[in-house]
């Protein structure tokens, strides 16, 4: 099989212009097949508080009501999805903006309101791997919004994280998949605030032993977990590094 | 050759719910191949309002400055165009919302400063008819957002009537194509007012006596000047219909 690199890079790093110039340029510099995954949090909180709109998130999460989800759309679908891929053509790579709805490639279900009303956000329910596959195949690199759709004419808030890991699951079938998350460090310490203590591999068994011993701990652990769910459903790996080492395939790899 | 129908639609239709939903039945209702254009003027003046911006139009063009250029890829790239992909998946229709920049379909150039700055408005170049024609073949349907680029990094703001035009004549090297232009009226009136007048059908020598006898005036012109351009490049028809109509194909023909 030939290999794929599905990139999710979020944060500060896609909303400055210059951080994400240097970013698109290192993505670029990676070698076959890829997919880059987007945010856009900030931005959207920044244009939703020009609205008067306020930001509300639980869990990590935004509560998206219908005002919302119209902010979302415009800065995830719109701005920094377009964004993205002009500068990606400009650098000679064939870009292709997709939300969940485009193609139909990927389907959710609003959430059921359980406590919390987290509003349209979407459980990812199919991938179509397929679709995919044939446009990546044909040297196009798909660069994913984080927005799904449930095929009733909504479209969804969908956490990035989510849509690269069902992406690289669902892209398992056809590539060699390395799933890259990108970090504000060099991948996952051993000991905190210390950049020279970087985890270089980590199994399932070595991972739960570190989170007994208290070296991993809070986001870290749901991050991990999503990995190894990914590894078990057929990626090869799963790599945590910072933004200018994607090309390198340096900080934590999840095995 | 197959027939393909290029549908072209902007103004209020596609910016309120009710009216976009209807037209979105009509759009889906036309047998064979499809494209839809679509603008959302209206929209990115409301949005601009909101944010303190000011809508500067000159000749019916926006004044396209920086900050213009964020909430015209929001709406047209994002808003709009995501909202109409949706509703499109929903109804079967295996949409894709495309900018210029998404599969590099369609560049253009800054518009020069002459009289007038336009600012990040773009004059379309090139046009690749395969790649459209590729997915048309697949029974994907484009939805293409009033949106080009430079191949440089920039987005431009882009006429979504040019959109439709250029398109149309890229795509008539692979399809027998009708282009459509949604209008406000039922087609281009004899008499003024009158609904009952539409011109069924209008060749060139027939447009130069009605432009002479003051019977097409004004806005039209140009619009017609566009279509008769259109059938010169190989556009098998060009109509002028009003948007409950274009699944029935009455209205003005321009042949």
């Amino acid at each position: 099989m030939e290999k794929l690199t599905v990139v999710k890079v979020g944060g500060k790093i896609v909303e400055e212009k210059d951080s994400l110039q240097a970013f698109l340029h290192h993505f670029a510099a990676i070698k076959g097949y890829k997919v880059l995954v987007h945010g856009g949090g900030r931005s959207a909180t920044a244009l939703a508080t020009k609205l008067g709109i306020e930001s509300v998130m639980v869990k990590g999460r935004r509560i998206t009501d219908s005002e919302t989800l119209n902010v979302v759309i415009m800065v995830y679908g719109g701005l920094v999805n377009k964004t993205i891929v002009a500068q990606l053509q400009s650098l000679g790579i064939n870009a292709l903006g997709l939300t969940g709805a485009d193609l139909n490639y990927m389907q959710s279900e609003k959430r059921p309101v359980e406590e919390i009303d987290y509003g349209f956000v979407g459980d990812v329910k199919v991938v179509d791997g397929n679709i995919l596959a044939d446009l990546i195949a044909k040297d196009i690199v798909p660069v994913l919004a984080p927005l799904t759709h449930d095929k009733k004419g909504n479209l969804l808030n969908t956490n990035a994280d989510t849509i690269a890991g069902e992406t690289a699951k669902a892209l398992a079938h056809f590539f060699e998949v390395t799933l890259i998350y990108c970090f504000e460090k060099k991948g996952v310490l051993q000991k905190e605030h210390d950049e020279n203590s970087v985890i270089s591999e980590i199994n399932r068994p070595q991972f739960d032993r570190y989170v007994s011993e208290g070296v991993i701990q809070g986001g870290m652990i749901p991050k991990l977990e999503n990995a190894f769910d990914a590894i078990a459903a057929g990626v090869k790996q799963v790599i945590i590094t910072k933004d200018n080492a994607i090309d390198k395939q340096a900080g934590t790899k999840i095995i």
